[in-house]
């Protein structure tokens, strides 16, 4: 079969969504060859229209049913809808593409962000998981010092945006920020976190949770930060070779993420602020922006609607050798998810790693 | 003669600011007794009315004479004109504690958190300095455990609010705010710092400047926080016994700062989470907030109008023995300036190292 004139069915899981319909979006602009698309989501959004590449589709219902003759699925309909319907979805002979956390810590389940793990495709068993928004830009801005100095430890407090917890938590900071400003009292009913007990207003606020905070005292946000930083680099989401700490943070920005990185190498010689810059600047992926004397640093509302991830403000740890300080910022919609679930789609298709029915 | 019936004369420098009208309401309540007020600032201020205690004070020309019988200076009208007219002050007998930075770096001027070096005030020649914003509340949250456990290496990631850069500051990022959510272009004069060459809109954004960005890379707030801390903790700004390094990025939040700050202390061995608790708990200026299972941490809404620091989300490194990460909140126009100054006063007035005129 020729596939660059038939194409793939590809399905969107969720499409409705703050990522679902930049999934549209992002594959519209994608080499993926598009032979039919089908537009999934609750029955609540059942019926409803959308556009794909200037023509209309009508939203169905996700059913197990929805994934017959489907040969690829990026799915970001929520954790549980993941687990309930991708499974279905690859019994049909699909490939899934999910943004949830649902699979991501499972052995056999690849965790990728291209720049760093493409290979990890290869062993995949029809779903693939992207990674956490703050762990994506995160991989992107350190895989290439990791390759050349290695990593010893990695400290990072991040700045995430509104939009990473959806689109109605970013209608409640909208509507939370005009209160503010016409000196009313501002009510929450979504962050920090839509299912946990208490809600507080993230407008000109600051919220040191993002997800459940767990037993041992990290949020599950810092939890991923770790544990899938230590997948995607080191195949093991429990290796010991690079230590991973990390604070995780809601700002009233709308969306792209800011984080300030702390990082060691191993190198301690040959590491240096020039080489780091000259790593970024030719990393897949990475944009350098970081000319003090012109104050060019990565801002979020800069970063928002582009695909790749900004790195600035690089800097030595003046008493520490080998020690660097550096600020990233990226789209967390797009290179967060929409765009990186697209692009690992990108990769299956263009490894041959999906099977067209 | 009887302080307690007479009173000091205290004279505010720059009593219309943010942080001199907060000066104001300080010494209102504070426990030094007053006999007599004068409010300077500018002459584009003077013949002004303002309140103390209750009863109209007319705001005058800041110039050498208007020292002339006052006891104490509390000066907040920028590094200028502190560098100008508080020497002035000190040949007139006055004793000056200095918001601003034009002194903090000289070694025979204190450099003061009172609950971390009330001491130092002993050694003072006529000006005391109060230190940066983001450094104090690091100093009040970091020195019980510095005390118990000794610290190794600071590194801090900093949250900082709009009007640590002045009153105007403060309104230009409401201003940003209303044109954003009415869907107009943000207009931008002032952030990320009044002198320098670009200014970027801060409302929904971050700007990872704060102050001029130096030589060696480092902006000058984030020079602070590294060379206030040794001075405060250690006595010399140079001192390499305790590592720091800072990334400060303002957000848009109006008042207080947060601060997301990694620590490593010398007794691994008995630094416990459990430990730090108690010590912030117990500490003077410190408010533990630290109950994840009932969604308890500082936050800047609860923080703003109190004299307290905010301790919470205290986490080991769980890969780093020794280690530990916090949350740190507090009003950077109270504790972070007009309270620190204030408090300042008061324990130069009941250490007795004023002399009354």
């Amino acid at each position: 079969m020729n596939i660059m004139s038939e194409g793939y069915e590809v399905a969107i899981l969720g499409a409705t969504g703050a990522v679902g319909t930049r999934l549209i979006q992002q594959l519209e602009q994608s080499t993926i060859p598009v032979s039919k698309i089908r537009l999934l989501a609750s029955s609540r959004s059942a019926g409803k229209k959308l556009q794909f590449k200037g023509e209309d589709v009508v939203v169905e219902e996700a059913k197990p049913e929805s994934f017959e003759g489907v040969d690829i699925v990026l799915a970001s309909a929520g954790g549980s809808v993941s687990k309930k319907l991708l499974p279905e979805a690859v019994k049909r002979g699909a490939v899934c593409v999910d943004n949830t956390s649902a699979f991501r810590m499972e052995p056999d389940v690849p965790l990728v962000v291209p720049e760093v793990n493409e290979k990890a495709l290869y062993n995949h068993h029809g779903i693939i998981a992207n990674p956490n928004c703050s762990t994506i830009q995160m991989m992107v801005a350190l895989e290439p010092i990791r390759k050349a100095f290695g990593l010893k430890q990695i400290i990072v407090s991040t700045y995430q945006a509104a939009s990473g917890a959806g689109q109605s938590a970013l209608n409640e900071l909208y509507s939370e920020a005009q209160d503010y400003l016409d000196g009313k009292e501002m009510s929450a009913d979504i962050f920090p976190t839509k299912g946990d007990k208490e809600h507080y207003p993230l407008a000109f606020n600051l919220l040191p949770q993002i997800d459940v905070l767990e037993d041992n005292l990290y949020s599950h946000e810092e939890w991923k930060m770790i544990h899938e930083t230590k997948k995607i680099m080191l195949g093991d989401m429990d290796d010991p070779k690079i230590k991973v700490t990390a604070t995780c943070v809601r700002v009233p920005v709308p969306i792209s993420h800011g984080e300030s990185i702390y990082i060691e190498v191993e190198d301690k010689e040959n590491a240096s602020v020039e080489a780091i810059r000259k790593l970024i600047d030719e990393a897949p992926g990475a944009v350098l922006q970081d000319d003090p004397e012109h104050q060019v640093y990565p801002q979020p509302i800069n970063a928002t609607g582009k695909r790749d991830t900004y790195v600035g403000r690089i800097r030595p740890d003046l008493e520490n050798k080998g020690a660097f300080n550096m600020w990233v910022v990226s789209d967390n919609l797009l290179k967060g998810a929409a765009w990186n679930t697209v692009q690992i789609a990108e990769r299956l298709v263009a490894d041959d790693l999906v099977e067209v029915k």
